[in-house]
Order: structure tokens, then sequence, then C-alpha cells
């Protein structure tokens, strides 16, 4: 795996998600990069945290922007393992966020499954890295539990 | 004004966007109600958290289920001075919010600008309340600032 390609960070992304597993948390993962740095990461912590807003993607952008002294991330890109549902959307809309990276789709509450853009306009947007091993994850996490 | 109305719980929320307006805030209040009791109040602060996801809303509900020690909010009502965003919206779905009052309409981000449905199918909606009031907030805040 070539470093710093999508893959790589991806991975980086996976590590996050498999500690969310670990925890019982629904597995997914994030992390922020910036320059080729990784400047946050964070796992979804619902269950822990008893906070319905505590998903993976709006941890790590409070963390970015606490690291930054910016709440703009014009610069940053996102990798997160799962399509960000429309509350993570909407979100990374404010933020200005400049590239979304996701592994698998959300079939159910991804944010593309609105046709009106939730996005910012200028936020570039990289879907289906490593979705696999993404989505695999997710389904061994309910396989175990139902 | 009668007590446990819809303009005295909104009257509540005024409260806490002047809050936001004398931190020079962009002025949104919002407060939860359960069982007639406020059970968690918060204002907009962005700007001094450096966090997009700190609008008065998401405060107000990752305190409000700190509060109950439950992440979902069925029997709760949030009151809150102007329409909800797409990302606030979200996060009132996740939590299945039990009724939604606000009272100004945001013509450019509020999430019923949608015409899919974001909020849990659910959620009782009450829009219009002190609306005059919660735009003037807004109205003189920017007045001051432009």
């Amino acid at each position: 795996m070539k470093i710093f390609s999508e893959e790589y960070f991806m991975n980086e992304a996976i590590k996050e998600a498999h500690k969310a597993a670990e925890e019982g948390e629904v597995p997914v993962g994030a992390i922020i990069v910036c320059k080729n740095q990784i400047i946050a990461r964070a796992y979804n912590q619902t269950e822990k945290l008893c906070d319905v807003t505590a998903h993976a993607e709006i941890i790590a952008l409070t963390s970015a922007s606490n690291y930054l002294g910016n709440k703009y991330l014009n610069d940053c890109h996102l990798y997160v393992t799962l399509e960000p549902c429309v509350m993570c959307a909407g979100a990374l809309a404010w933020a200005q966020l400049g590239k979304l990276v996701f592994g698998a789709f959300d079939h159910k509450k991804g944010f593309t499954t609105h046709t009106q853009p939730i996005l910012h306009p200028k936020t570039k947007i990289v879907e289906g890295i490593q979705p696999e091993v993404c989505k695999s994850l997710l389904q061994n996490f309910f396989k175990e539990r139902r």
C-alpha cells in the first residue's frame, strides 16, 4: 500500500472502526488529514457517551478544529469507513470540508440518499475506497448481535 | 403569558439566545423540556468553542441525554428560536425527539428547505412561535456587524 494514498489513509480510519467494535460500538472510524498529516482520529462512541451526536465524523471534526484553531476545514480531508449520515454531512458542510473520502455506502441513512445537495459545493467527494473491508466490519458486528 | 404554554417555553429559549448575542455569537437559543421541566438550556457557541457543531440544538441535545441517561428523547420537547439546520435536524432524528417547536423560519439553511423528510417520523413539529422576536434578535445582531 502506497503511503499517503487514499487506501493508506482509509486503512487508518479502519483501525479506528476496529476500536469501536472492540468497545461494542457500531464500527465506524474516521480520521482527518491536513497536508498529509493525520490531525484527528475518532470512532463512533454513541453508546459510551450516551449521545446520538457522538458519531466518528463529529468527534473528528471537533478535534481537528480544536487542533487547527479554526472551525473551517477547507484544507482538510476526512476519511470515514461509512458514508456519512445527514447530520454528519450537515456538519461537514458548515466546516467547508476540502475533501470527503468514504468507504462503504449507507443505502439507508447515507446523505447521498437525499437528492438535494447537503455538503458544501466546494467539497470534493471520493467514494468506495476499500468498501468491502468497511462493509464487512459492520456486517460482522451486527451478525454477532442478532 | 400562561405557564407551560408554547410561548412560555419559547421565551426561555429566547433568554438563551440573548446570552449568545451578549457573547458575540449568532443569537440562537434552545431549551429541552421533559414533562414540563426544563432539563437543558443552551445557546450557539460556534465562535467561542471554534466548532461548527456547537449549535444550540446540539449542545442542548447532548446535555439532555446526559441528564436523562438516555440517548433517545422521545418524551422531550425542544424549543429553539430558529428553524434547525440540516445537521441539527439530523441529530434530532437520531434522538427520536418527541416534539420540535421553533420560532423563526430559516429560509436559507433550515431543514424544511429540503423536500425529503429529515426528522424522525414520530416527531411533532410546531413552527412560528414568537417568530418576530426570534427574527428581530438575529436581524439586530447582523445589522450591528455589517
